[in-house]
């Protein structure tokens, strides 16, 4: 909160409260690493760059502006462009009116966290947990409640266990599918169980659903939303084409998407129409355009993720312990005292000297909700080629000491 | 607030108290207006689209595309493309962190309510004020002061007179240049005297200004920053370029700026990347081409508001009252009981009719702060043609039964 100057002092600024400043620093300070250019970057959040469809969208564009210039330019409906919005409708078998296009995913969860937590409620997530949520939920002045997780996701007997205990959350938010940062995905009986006990105790659960399109491994269990109507999914076209439109989706139940729109239209009045637009033009062309691009996608990841875990293998042999990822953008690793050295390894001081060895990751530590994560980091096989994934790897053995 | 469902029960979504369900449905009730085909509008508030520089933008995100696609269409910093905010720097003559890029003025106005204000703190503003500004202050749970304002906008007397008598606002909002609705420009005199109160009394200033492009008579007196550093200066594309892009910025001390930065994070992480950089694009062209083209949209305006006021004074003489425009979009009027009828106009009665004779405008107690406003009304003549202008006045002097 910044307070007003106050009388006849100059300006008066204490930074205080309403967000934390730990999870933003954390965000910013990890942009900024993967911007130096001496640093082979593992650490990145970022899609690659290489699979934007740029040829699509410049004429995707150029479309729009020829056929529908006003409607593109002009302001708009803050519930979303009505094409867009029915075809989001469609993909996920619910009405239009479940629907509503947001700037990203990230504004989704910052305006259902509001419409739905007063400050000082709780909202549950995985520990570790994605930094982003962490930080929208933060800035609704949301307690933070952060459950175990392991391989298969949430661990919703720790879940149970907490609320058996009197935690009272209003909102568990999970990543069902290829979570951030684990990888994880979330088994059926986990996600009966998770529905069961948000019928019992009444909260409403968010699926958040950035990297479902990319999984090239394993078979996506039923969604949460055909188990439950408390559940919200979330949808955004960041990694299916690209994260600079900010074009994304909130389906909810419609009372709620209508409490959502209400802080929407104050927030910013609707999401860029150009943008949407031109995302609709993608998705739905009829040459299955869209279907043969997010193969491609898919496809360079699944690709980039073998080399990763080749280069880890044989240079890191058992240093690293890691789990295969099934799809999505990230490999999630622990790493073990090396038999040499017998090491305690905290990742983020690792990380310092990962720097001066010019290569990068996350450390686990930057995900935690309660709990530190020591041992644990997060690569990124999204944007490095084949080739940059070799030699990062060879700098973390160094970095390791791996001989 | 939408509460969790709660145990066992059906979702239940108590529709709650956030954001004051009046100016929400409010705006979204002129919006419903205007899209009636048989009504002639004078109650929109959106830009003409015959003034979209549709073959411009098209060039301009061609070349983007071609030239940096991989910057328009990634992830963005928060803060903003750093040459647009070079660009509004240079322009307000400040610091390039300084300078906020955001979704619109609008979530601007969002964001620094909430980074400035507590929930029951209050700001204040002019009364009649802008619908928008009203729905983020609220949003923002704010307590909102009315202060008078006439035909030279704020009455900063009686704002005076107010904080003599302990009202304490975080933050006074101002459109000090071609306000809306009411048109008005704030003298140097008053403005002096706002940034002597604000010293005095230790609040910010906010000076909204989207129609400052948009003068074609009278002078700008002193822009209200270089009077006072506690002054946070808006600015917005929309009514330059086009509202669709959803492209604006705050311009505020660094620390308020950081502050604003942080909210944003946690909101939408940050404002469209393409939109960004193709705004850019048109606004340094090298050819001078935005000066032209903010000249013509001001002459199309300015022969709009000529067109406008010569119906009004031939068709309805002195049944209506109004101010000559110098500039913007709207034209404020008061409705006389005429001789024949005698009556005590009600602007929101008036409008019910006045649509049964197929012609909207917004009344007054839509912009109603603390007053009703009930004799007055806002005509837009921004997106009229002459013709329409002219027809719109008929049916509104039908309404008004003048003979």
């Amino acid at each position: 909160m910044v307070k007003s100057p106050g009388p006849a002092a100059p300006p008066r600024i204490p930074l205080a409260a309403a967000v934390g400043r730990t999870g933003s620093s954390a965000i910013r300070d990890l942009l900024e690493i993967t911007e130096r250019p001496e640093v082979l970057s593992l650490a990145g959040g970022l899609p690659t760059p290489e699979a934007f469809p740029v040829a699509a969208l410049a004429a995707a564009t150029a479309d729009v502006l020829a056929d529908d210039a006003e409607a593109a330019l002009q302001y708009g409906a803050t519930e979303g462009f009505r094409p867009l919005r029915t075809w989001v409708a469609d993909r996920y078998a619910v009405e239009v009116d479940e629907v509503t296009v947001t700037h990203g995913s990230q504004q989704a969860l910052e305006l259902l966290a509001r419409a739905t937590t007063d400050p000082g409620q709780v909202i549950a997530l995985a520990d570790p947990g994605y930094v982003g949520a962490v930080q929208a939920f933060r800035a609704a002045g949301a307690t933070l409640a952060g459950i175990a997780s392991d391989a298969h996701g949430l661990r919703v007997d720790d879940l149970a266990a907490r609320l058996a205990d009197g935690l009272r959350p209003t909102l568990v938010y999970v990543v069902a599918d290829l979570d951030n940062p684990t990888g994880a995905t979330l088994p059926l009986e986990r996600r009966a169980a998770l529905v069961d006990l948000a019928e019992r105790y009444g909260f409403w659960i968010v699926d958040d659903d950035p990297y479902g399109t990319l999984r090239w491994a394993g078979s996506r269990p039923t969604p949460l939303r055909d188990l439950s109507d408390r559940v919200i999914s979330l949808g955004t076209t960041s990694k299916m084409l690209c994260p600079g439109l900010r074009v994304g989706w909130a389906v909810a139940p419609a009372e709620l998407s209508r409490a959502v729109v209400v802080l929407k239209q104050a927030a910013d009045l609707h999401t860029g129409s150009l943008s949407q637009q031109v995302v609709h033009r993608l998705v739905t062309r009829p040459d299955g355009w869209f279907d043969a691009h997010l193969a491609v996608v898919r496809d360079r990841y699944h690709a980039q993720a073998d080399a990763l875990m080749a280069e880890l293998r044989a240079q890191l042999g058992d240093r690293l312990a890691f789990r295969t990822p099934e799809g999505g953008m990230f490999l999630w690793a622990t790493v073990a005292g090396s038999s040499g050295t017998g090491g305690d390894v905290d990742t983020s001081e690792l990380l310092r000297r990962a720097l001066d060895h010019g290569v990068a990751f996350v450390p686990g530590a930057a995900f935690g909700v309660e709990r530190p994560h020591r041992h644990a980091l997060r690569l990124s096989f999204a944007t490095a080629t084949p080739a940059d994934l070799a030699e990062a790897v060879r700098r973390l053995a160094r970095t390791l000491e791996v001989p």
